[in-house]
């Protein structure tokens, strides 16, 4: 069937994009990962970067952000918890293999504007999310009140963005560890 | 002259490695960019790996990190400078193609251990140094005395990457601005 072999090659180009990244994943690569002709590729994508935007909102759509506006949840829990979801999400794959933000966003280029572009809206929507869980806990009384939302919520985000790449170096969770005790508690007033 | 091409090559690797990073650079990329006939290559290197080991040396040694343990600077403005520094050689690159640091280590892997190895390396070198200016900090009354140095160190050297992670999307220097003023500031007393 003809969804069958679509969804084999965004299967396969999840896999091949995170672990060789954007450039060096070659067509070829994700077609034998995918078990399917090479000709079948441009029946479906008409370039390896619309495959890439593809492959990056799906990964979005894993890595929950949207618990960061979350009410339910005690603010500093919501950004506790979605960094520790991405977290167990690299154990998932190995460290060694790091995040695919990371490595779309790493390699974004005046080549590809296209993931250049979804890239900065992933990373922007997110930021906008991570800053709404700063107000919220600003508002409770819980997150130190003279923390800038907008700036701090980039910061962290980037932060997390430079753990992964040290941890694509170390191979272990450390620079995550790192980043949770150093970067995110001081945010917690009492502590 | 001999020396002449391998510096060609040196230097052409540089520059090719930091703009298409280290696995989308091929060897012809370089001998192109260098001018050089193919063959010579391996007259002067068994590897690609091993040509990104003396470029990420040359490059290590152009970030001044040996200024974060001049005692004749005062600490925090050793951390600022050495920042500032690195931040002033991406403006000369265009913030669009990063930092080599980061562009080899988020390519690190398992097929490139010596790479990897040698970023890691770096990084603990880099992560020595910053404690250092932060332990001399603290003794000098200007560094808020419950931070832990060496943990907080590897939080900053991988909160930069994390900046030029963004950076390279952004294309601006924003995301340094970010890192300045709500990683680095908060380190110091009485601000």
């Amino acid at each position: 069937m003809a969804s069958s072999v679509r969804e084999k090659i965004v299967n396969a180009a999840l896999d091949r994009f995170h672990v060789l990244g954007f450039n060096a994943c070659s067509v070829q690569n994700i077609v034998e990962q995918a078990g399917v002709p090479k000709g079948s590729f441009y029946n479906y994508f008409k370039s390896k970067e619309l495959l890439a935007l593809e492959v990056l909102g799906i990964y979005a759509q894993g890595v929950r952000t949207e618990m960061l506006a979350d009410a339910s949840i005690a603010p500093m829990d919501r950004l506790r918890g979605q960094f520790a979801f991405m977290a167990a999400s690299y154990k998932g794959y190995g460290y060694g293999t790091g995040c695919l933000f990371e490595t779309l966003a790493t390699e974004a280029s005046d080549q590809t504007p296209l993931i250049r572009n979804a890239v900065a809206q992933l990373f922007d929507h997110w930021t906008g999310l991570a800053a709404t869980a700063i107000r919220d806990g600003q508002a409770a009384g819980d997150i130190h009140g003279h923390i800038d939302p907008e700036r701090t919520a980039r910061f962290l985000i980037n932060s997390w963005q430079g753990a992964v790449v040290r941890m694509k170096v170390t191979n272990d969770n450390g620079p995550l560890e790192d980043f949770f005790a150093v970067g995110l508690a001081p945010l917690q007033r009492g502590t």
